[in-house]
């Protein structure tokens, strides 16, 4: 666990047409098997670190549970590896009496579940149905001037990525520009995941007035993930899809593309951008 | 089908602080349920177009078919939008008689599978059981100018990339640096899943002697594609993660990660560049 990174020896092309061999860094990437009450839900391939908060993250953003007091245990099982060690990569999660369980069969697996069914429109209806808190009443305003500056500031988080070029990172920043939660990972459904989760362990969801950041694209996975958190405002260093500005229009949440350097493009929700 | 882009008008942040509005160009992302024989199998947010490849590659990589004889019948379901059009967004599937249907019990479901168990052990060990080809005893060479030159080659391809900025690509080269195949999609397995669905419909896999660019990281997932499919070099464009180096050193795959410029480095199988 925590195994960030792993070091590896590397044959380097260089631009002189030469090779030399040296020690390379590399991101870590492991798969987690998440259980609940003894029942295997799902395995993603994480970087390994903050699984709880992935958990409770993945979790709330599944819509199986709404808050802290949903879990009432999570540990780690004891999964070993070929020299008996423990890989520490299953996690039980127990839900607290009267927590239904999530449904686990094939015809609405998870995988399902987040792109939620077949065309645009039944995904969208069916996240507007699942979520527990509406970002579209959130009075969340934010300047322009600090809004261009928090890619900056997610990067001052990013230090796995500084020495292996090879993570995703997401931060969720309150309106003052502060860093309430950050969080890398080889998945940027999971750097969110993660962030989210800490924030339910904390016991601040909805997190109302926030702005949640990511290092890369914005997909209708990440959107949704910040509808179902109550996040106002996902903003993004690269492009939005389709279907991400189309569910962030129907919740009411802002949703920010190609915030970079000192400008970006507002797909919806312009009216909590103060320029 | 084939919606690859959708315009939106988007308001633009610009760097002397004043905004203006103008339409923006987004990459189209919408969920493919993919049956086999009538059963849900597994849904995908991708980008429309080439679905009969996506599944041809997706059944390859998992392990459900080993040829495109193993599929009888690829068509689009009877999915209607709430104006009563069909979505193309469901994807039946009829495998060959004496083709085994994939097993989509709960605690084998499609995700667990791709992620393989357990420990990073696990993972590799039942990939190897899997696979019908082994990369490692492909004799493929290839010059160290040519490889530096990929990126370029796929970046020609990337005709979608150009107008929004939000794809993904992958191209399948021969050992001269010819493109077999070239696909873009918002998610890179699609991409890459695509790419391998024309291989096999054109009856070329395993894809002895080929090189897989990728235009992102060189996921485990990824290294895990390419093996299935017998491909015996990947190159990516930004990092791979440990477990994407660790199954290629197994499967006996060369691995180029961070191929950029005139530089890059090799993780695995350096002995099938020629410096």
């Amino acid at each position: 666990m925590g195994r960030l990174t792993v070091r590896r020896p590397v044959l380097r092309l260089t631009a002189d047409g030469t090779t030399r061999s040296r020690p390379d860094t590399l991101v870590a990437e492991e798969p987690l098997e998440l259980r609940v009450g003894g029942k295997p839900l799902s395995v993603t391939m994480r970087t390994p670190g903050h699984d709880v908060e992935l958990a409770h993250g993945f979790l709330l953003t599944e819509g199986v549970i709404g808050s802290g007091a949903d879990i009432a245990a999570a540990r780690y099982c004891d999964s070993l590896d070929d020299q008996g060690r423990n890989t520490y990569n299953v996690l039980d999660v127990d839900l607290a009496a009267g927590v239904e369980p999530p449904d686990t069969s094939v015809e609405r697996n998870f995988y399902t579940t987040s792109s939620c069914g077949v065309c645009g429109k039944a995904s969208l209806d069916a996240v507007k149905l699942k979520t527990r808190h509406s970002p579209a009443a959130d009075a969340l305003r934010i300047g322009r001037e600090l809004l261009v500056q928090l890619p900056d500031r997610l990067r001052e988080h990013q230090k796995v990525f500084g020495s292996t070029g090879g993570l995703h990172a997401a931060a969720l920043f309150d309106a003052d520009g502060e860093v309430l939660a950050a969080r890398e990972d080889v998945g940027r459904h999971n750097a969110v995941d993660k962030v989210l989760g800490r924030m339910l362990m904390d016991g601040r969801i909805p997190a109302a007035g926030t702005v949640l950041m990511v290092s890369g694209r914005a997909s209708f996975e990440l959107v949704q993930k910040a509808v179902m958190a109550g996040v106002p405002m996902l903003a993004a260093v690269s492009a939005p899809s389709s279907l991400a500005v189309d569910l962030a229009e129907e919740a009411g949440m802002t949703l920010v593309g190609f915030l970079r350097g000192e400008t970006g493009n507002v797909y919806t929700g312009a009216e909590r951008i103060v320029v």
